[in-house]
């Protein structure tokens, strides 16, 4: 026996099977950790530790495996079984104090679980100091549009609404009354039949997102999404494990034939106003996509994120009004036509999908602030919101109209996409101003901010459109700031104003 | 090669090796569920089909392989490759329209992708019709007790704020002046230590849940959770794949001899007042559960819903203000002390994990919503929160006093646990009034509601305090209805009322 180890354990009998069990793995596991029990050493054979310790060697085969399993012990062929060289990453080793007569002490080993999450961070932009004096950042809400007076009035007469109040739970899925005023507009401006049970009022899309992976992905579940794709999607998919399948969008938007060859469970799409390209889904593409979806089996996430802006012709029907086989899970939003700080949207999804929907939120956080979903309910069904709605598509329409003329009189003809709805468009820079991270730079010097598509947050897996893509927000510009912003990028590149007088 | 079917497939070369795989994989799937290709025929060989088809044999059997994992074919030994006989459960036959004559055709399959969420729902109590006219349900704030005169005052002042409104993001890890005011908060109230960032806003307790199941839970990894337990915290660590470790709760509550043989990767306590048996988790056990997570390498989650209501004595130290490794999460929440409906929480996590647990707010919902935020910051700051919790917690002692003493009268000296704080207590049945489910039962019959511990939502995983434990809420009952209630369940067992009459 000499090189074997002589372990100092103490069990104690009369216990159950599992819990001597338990007691020798932990014991074990503390004399590797604690360094007594070190990669030289090998481990007696479980037979005879079970003879030492007087317990059935059955307890001791499934200690040891649970020891290998975790990756505490191996085995060397023909030798025997020791102690792993290098210790799990669980075990992180901690600073030990700067002291010289505590160098030849084995470290402090402080043990800390492996974390569960491989996600990245979402980053929005916030408003505040440090951003260019005018701004094309996508996707902001005009704050002067904030229907700050209807709001205030209608917080007011809700909060002490006798029939609901702060104190108590209301349903995970939302308030019904909410729900209901969706479901009837929806049908009207979207063509979705949906009943007011399949609308789940979520803490904007992104919690939408959740719900959806929650539901639907386990790692290495197949996801596809366009190509470049809207990063809150895309991150979300992928902090849940799946395996993201890029398909090329081009100027009908998700390129279909090469979805067809790509089996998923699960397409994440943007077809009224693609992100961040502004192209839109053809009616031909959307009938090939449901399609697509019901003979594959799979579902399609709808985001509709700012459907409500469509300034030239009637907004195509939602992929949710097309389908017949209940495979489109839509995705709405109230941050660009309310405000982002609200942090409300909603879901529509299938009768089928209502309950687990409804199960992963009451676990989730047990539904939305009560005050919120009220006052917008009543904000719809008092005809606020159309009338909101309305006065901003006007001011974001004189918005896009500003920035295409002075596009047009500052660099001449140019080739824009997404400019028929939203509250951004895509400019594909030439050759004479590309690439399109070296633009933004000169614009930021010249203190207008303009973006690539990756600093709006997109994810642009084959790299096609990132080189010269420049998204342009509009929303909460006005057409003499914009005039400005764009005439300061002309002067720029034709060199007849210098970067200090600028500044 | 008589028996082995005829494959149709039509492959498109010139593409790369993934590709044609892909189509050959989607082709025999889309053979095998439309019934072309059944289960008696077998499949022709790797090597066969390749050279029928003019492509790479590592194609086919790639193809193949995922077939085989996705449970589509099976092999049988010595006969070669077969359809499975029973196709994978994702593949769901739907109703086929009631036509007679379309009988033989194969039923229509609408394949569904599985679903990934194993969860079971949470139901918390609604307020409404239906309920017994004296409820002693669990945890109700009064509603008559919303600080509603402030709370508008407050909506209205900081609506149009120019420094923060509702039309932009704001950070994830929720507004700053309220997790500065909650740090300063929990340092004098709860003996906390922690800097601003530390404190994260979440949409409830239960959200606080589930990032750090996000964090920390992969299917398979241990956690501990008192016995019983807070359901919405089971069921939440479940739905993420844990596998929970129940550890038996006595008088002096969680029993860390039973964890400390347990090991686990995140031990979930309520150490100020335990639900649902209301027993507070000695000074001696806050100590070695200490020990125990920083020797095992583990997080304690401290679940501390309540602390704000302690009658008798001072409120023990949190654990997360007696921790020296960095290893509690607190979870706090103002759904008890505010109202529910608010859905307003926050965590307090140890620095080295708060990148991770922002990342995971950012993904999961990108923040709460701002108002409610100022709102209770401003509230916290101007000292009407404190004068808000003394009020109520008076109230809440009076009727926690009331229903100690019509226990008394009406019952005798009775067990009753957790009565030094919180909003509810646990009577343990004597033997002449269990079981509690029937108990409860009969109160029902007489218009009272009183709660077995399961109907509360508490998981009782041994079975030991189900049997006989009834939780009794009294917040938001006046002490002439705690009167009336418990005199009738007196009446009840004394026969002196008839059911009838009750009703």
């Amino acid at each position: 026996m000499g090189v074997t180890v002589s372990l100092v354990l103490n069990i104690e009998r009369g216990q159950t099977q599992s819990t001597l069990q338990n007691q020798l793995y932990v014991q074990i596991r503390e004399s590797i950790l604690s360094g007594t029990f070190r990669h030289e050493m090998p481990l007696p054979s479980s037979r005879r530790l079970a003879e030492d310790l007087g317990i059935s060697r059955n307890t001791v085969v499934l200690a040891y495996e649970r020891l290998f399993d975790e990756g505490y012990l191996q085995t060397q062929a023909g030798v025997g079984t020791f102690v792993t060289k290098s210790l799990p990453e669980r075990c992180i080793t901690v600073d030990v104090p700067p002291n010289k007569a505590r160098e030849r002490i084995a470290p402090v080993v402080l043990k800390r679980p492996r974390l569960a999450f491989r996600g990245q961070r979402l980053q929005f932009a916030e408003k505040g100091a440090g951003r260019p004096s005018i701004d094309f950042w996508y996707g902001s809400s005009n704050r002067r549009h904030f229907p700050l007076k209807a709001w205030r009035k209608l917080l007011v007469d809700n909060l002490s609404r006798t029939s609901t109040n702060l104190s108590d739970y209301g349903s995970p899925a939302g308030n019904l009354e909410l729900r209901q005023a969706l479901a009837e507009r929806l049908g009207a401006t979207r063509g979705i039949r949906a009943a007011a049970d399949q609308v789940i009022i979520t803490a904007g899309a992104q919690e939408g997102m959740n719900l959806i992976s929650r539901l639907l992905i386990e790692p290495g579940v197949r996801v596809a999404v366009e190509d470049p794709c809207y990063g809150g999607a895309a991150r979300a998919f992928e902090s849940y494990g799946a395996a993201i399948v890029p398909i090329p969008v081009d100027n009908e938007g998700i390129d279909i034939a090469a979805l067809e060859i790509e089996p998923a469970v699960l397409a994440y799409v943007t077809p009224s106003h693609q992100f961040p390209t502004g192209v839109t889904l053809s009616l031909e593409r959307r009938q090939r996509l449901l399609k697509w979806a019901t003979t594959e089996g799979a579902y399609i996430v709808e985001d509709d994120y700012d459907s409500d802006f469509r300034y030239d012709g009637p907004p195509l029907m939602a992929l949710a009004g097309l389908d017949r086989s209940d495979c489109v899970i839509y995705l709405g939003t109230f941050s660009k036509s309310i405000g982002a700080g609200l942090r409300l949207g909603f879901l529509v999804v299938p009768e089928h999908l209502v309950d687990s929907i409804v199960a992963i939120k009451s676990l989730m956080n047990y539904g939305h602030p009560w005050l919120d979903q009220i006052v917008v309910a009543e904000f719809i069904k008092s005809g606020g919101y159309e009338r909101h709605i309305r006065g901003i598509r006007r001011l974001y329409r004189d918005a896009r109209d500003a920035l295409l003329s002075a596009l047009k009189r500052h660099f001449g003809e140019q080739y824009i996409s997404g400019k028929y709805s939203g509250m951004h468009l895509m400019w594909s820079l030439p050759p004479s101003l590309a690439p399109a991270n070296k633009f933004a730079e000169t614009a930021l010097a010249h203190d207008v901010g303009v973006y690539p598509i990756d600093a709006v947050g997109a994810v642009d897996f084959g790299g096609v459109w990132k080189a010269n893509g420049i998204v342009l927000g509009y929303s909460s510009l006005s057409a003499n700031q914009i005039e400005v912003g764009i005439k300061r990028l002309a002067d720029a590149y034709s060199g007849r104003t210098s970067r200090r007088r600028a500044r």
